[in-house]
């Protein structure tokens, strides 16, 4: 598979194209420090078997926030310096910490806008984040990752609604890119010609009057001139869609945009995989080679595999399915496709996110905030009884199915064949025991299957296989 | 071409692939009658070469709202009934209105939502749908198409944000689906099984918690299903993005779902093609050969071309593209590309629509509410003293052209080749002798170009071309 060919990435090599890309963790404290949870997280990937891990935002100053990773002052060294050693003890694995500046922002829902910013703040920023990347050099990280997207600084200079008149903005696309410029020639001469940076960017802002595809990709060209190591593709994320929440300060993922950025289970899979491709092709018309990184509902394997063989990406970034399962690589990689922990979507991870609790992820053991590391109980998951007793309900055209606790389950999976001879498809994943269906349509038969797992992805026996013929509406039949 | 192959839509042969989708003129009064100037408007694109004209939406109800036609009542079978022969003067050409349904809106920003819909108010709409569509068939249309698009009745009972909790809405698929199954129904029992009734709806919402392509298939195979003659992609232009102007109705072109409706310079060509390619392999591989036609900025000929051998449609719908040129489809079919009056995407056009006043194109010449018909002055536009004057002003890395006045002018159309022996591309169209260049890159050399045109496409001789290296940023050369 090509997702387990190595790839070079200026003077590292990452042993396979799977990226972790930065989720926040809110596992630290206000103090900004790398903890034992912290720590355990990222390990966990790289025992896992992603090939390069990237560690959430961590800010270049000091601005007050919820828990959020500093590495702003030399005071923070030792914990990054060994959180990058225990992700090290996986052979291989490859670790850089998102570097971010953001801008502040109050619970009245007002916020600080890059015009505010005057030219001594803008110096200040861009030596900032050179002073953040020579510090993650010398915490033993592989590189650098500047944050670039969704509602952060970096970004919204980028934005098509820049709002500055000055040489950071005016209306044009060079002045959008004049911060990450400058940003990044400092980075440079800070820590070094060789150090691999990548940057992470929108393919499209979808927001208002914000930027598409065609700005990406002369921004990608950009990124490409300054020597970015590589380019990490996502999308959406903006305050300027944001839902104010009264007391809380602007979450960028309550939004369209934040569909976007998190894109929920009715959005398509592989979403932001035409944008990738439509980048990648445009910089390697122009002799540009630089490994591009996409992002967005990626954690089906064979779409995995398909992006890179398309070369629509260099590299594949899965947030919540390795969140929902750290070991998808491993599995992956010796064909155990079916003890993968499937992400369904559900976006109880966001909101974690967007209230500043420890994100986990649902499918993970009640009251556990990490990943389970696999040593359960040797014993698969039973149904009661030898039985699943699955059974559907139908109401007008709407189906419900029940079925039976299993012994040693932690949550189900429901999968369903959507049409007649259909192949059946995961659907859903629940810790409870009913599911309602309401998306069939009726006037065909649905087949619906159930299994019990267990953390680690071991599944029960599955159920029968239940058949619905769910009517057509009547308004068909008169 | 295929865009000049003849295509059949149920018992209606249309005589070429090009459409002319709904939009809105403002022409008529508030009594919602067609008068002189509507009937010119669409004669005048039957008379262009576009195979199949939809007739702006027209209200099956008396509701009030601006100037709006209507096929509410029988007293406006006159004015429809002669807006349909007049376009039938053109040999070939099909004409069906667009028919719709839409929900009290207030200056004070508040709209009535489907919700607040009793049953019975329910059943008149079905109703209206119906006998409006007997009235299109009475004054001589050649089929209809229902309005299930956009900010409107139906396509909000489609919405994913549907919030009705009975058998209209209540959270599934088919609560969606059935008031437009309701009202196909009485359609065909009033208008009969062979007129032809085609639909158009959004291959995406693009708003917060919306519908993406993912449901736009299974709404389009209902549509198959219910009989639909077509069904017309269009995306986004929904309510609940909308900005409010402070004393004016909420106008759901504003937002950002606004801006994928009709989406201006900045976001791709052919934008909704994707979209529509999924939703048509989608329909083939479950045995419908229902047409499919899609719009989204689809005015350069070489996209419209592909867009129907690629498969992704059978029907391109060009709005904005044949506002500013209704010759657009004999211009093509002639190979006179070069005298196609091009559509820059401006949205001035929008903001008319916005504000309720007469819809042209900034293109037509000045005080003019209808597009040129090509008898002016016999001599194309000549440079003064026969040369353009062509300068570049380079201020930092921003380009300015300027030029002199052309005689016989209209307007004057930008070319650039963005990159070092890169091609030459349309790029701007304006009626001022200056441009600038917001999305230059520097570090490399532009070549630009000007054209003088006249109101039908006739152009001057091409200006000098001017040569600008466009210095690289001082970040990149420190």
């Amino acid at each position: 598979m090509k997702l387990f060919e190595p790839l070079g990435i200026g003077s590292m090599v990452v042993p396979n194209r799977i990226m972790v890309p930065a989720m926040v963790t809110h596992l630290c404290r206000e103090d900004g420090l790398v903890n034992e949870d912290v720590i355990e997280r990222y390990a966990r990937y790289a025992a896992g078997g992603a090939g390069l891990i990237v560690v959430e935002a961590m800010a270049i100053h000091q601005v007050k926030s919820g828990p959020l990773l500093r590495i702003s002052d030399d005071a923070y060294l030792p914990g990054l310096r060994e959180l990058a050693r225990c992700v090290h003890q996986t052979p291989g694995a490859k670790v850089v910490p998102q570097i971010i500046h953001f801008l502040k922002a109050a619970r009245s829902g007002w916020r600080q806008t890059v015009d505010m910013l005057p030219a001594a703040e803008i110096d200040l920023i861009v030596e900032q984040f050179g002073d953040a990347v020579a510090r993650a050099r010398k915490a033993g990280f592989d590189g650098a990752e500047l944050h670039s997207a969704h509602a952060y600084t970096l970004s919204s200079f980028l934005s098509r609604t820049n709002p500055r008149t000055d040489e950071y903005g005016g209306q044009t696309l060079e002045g959008r890119l004049r911060l990450i410029g400058r940003v990044m020639g400092n980075v440079r001469r800070k820590a070094g010609a060789e150090f691999p940076v990548g940057v992470r960017f929108n393919g499209e802002e979808f927001i208002k009057n914000g930027y598409s595809v065609e700005d990406a990709k002369l921004i990608a060209l950009r990124f490409a001139e300054l020597g970015f190591s590589y380019v990490s593709i996502s999308a959406g994320g903006k305050f300027e869609d944001a839902a104010h929440t009264p007391g809380q300060v602007l979450f960028p993922y309550s939004g369209y945009s934040g569909d976007r950025a998190m894109p929920g289970d009715w959005l398509p899979r592989a979403l932001n995989v035409r944008l990738a491709a439509e980048v990648k092709s445009f910089l390697v018309a122009r002799g540009h080679r630089t490994p591009l990184a996409v992002a967005g509902k990626l954690s089906d394997p064979a779409d995995a595999e398909r992006v890179l063989e398309e070369g629509a990406a260099d590299l594949v970034a899965i947030a919540r399915g390795l969140l929902a399962d750290p070991d998808w690589p491993e599995k992956v990689r010796s064909d155990a496709l079916d003890r993968i922990v499937q992400c369904d979507y559900c976006n109880v991870c966001k909101a974690l996110d967007g209230t500043h609790r420890p994100v986990v992820c649902t499918l993970w053991p009640q009251g556990t905030i990490q990943a389970p590391r696999g040593h359960l109980p040797a014993t698969a998951p039973q149904w009661a009884d030898g039985s699943s007793g699955l059974s559907a309900a139908l109401k007008d055209v709407r189906v419900t199915l029940h079925w039976r606790k299993a012994s040693g389950a932690g949550y189900y999976d429901v999968y369903r064949a959507d049409d007649r001879g259909g192949e059946l498809k995961f659907i859903d994943a629940l810790k409870v025991t009913d599911w309602t269906d309401n998306t069939a349509l009726g006037g065909r038969t649905y087949r619906y299957l159930v299994r019990a797992r267990d953390a680690c992805g071991r599944s029960s026996a599955s159920s029968d296989l239940v058949a619905v013929d769910v009517p057509a509406p009547d308004y068909m039949t008169r």
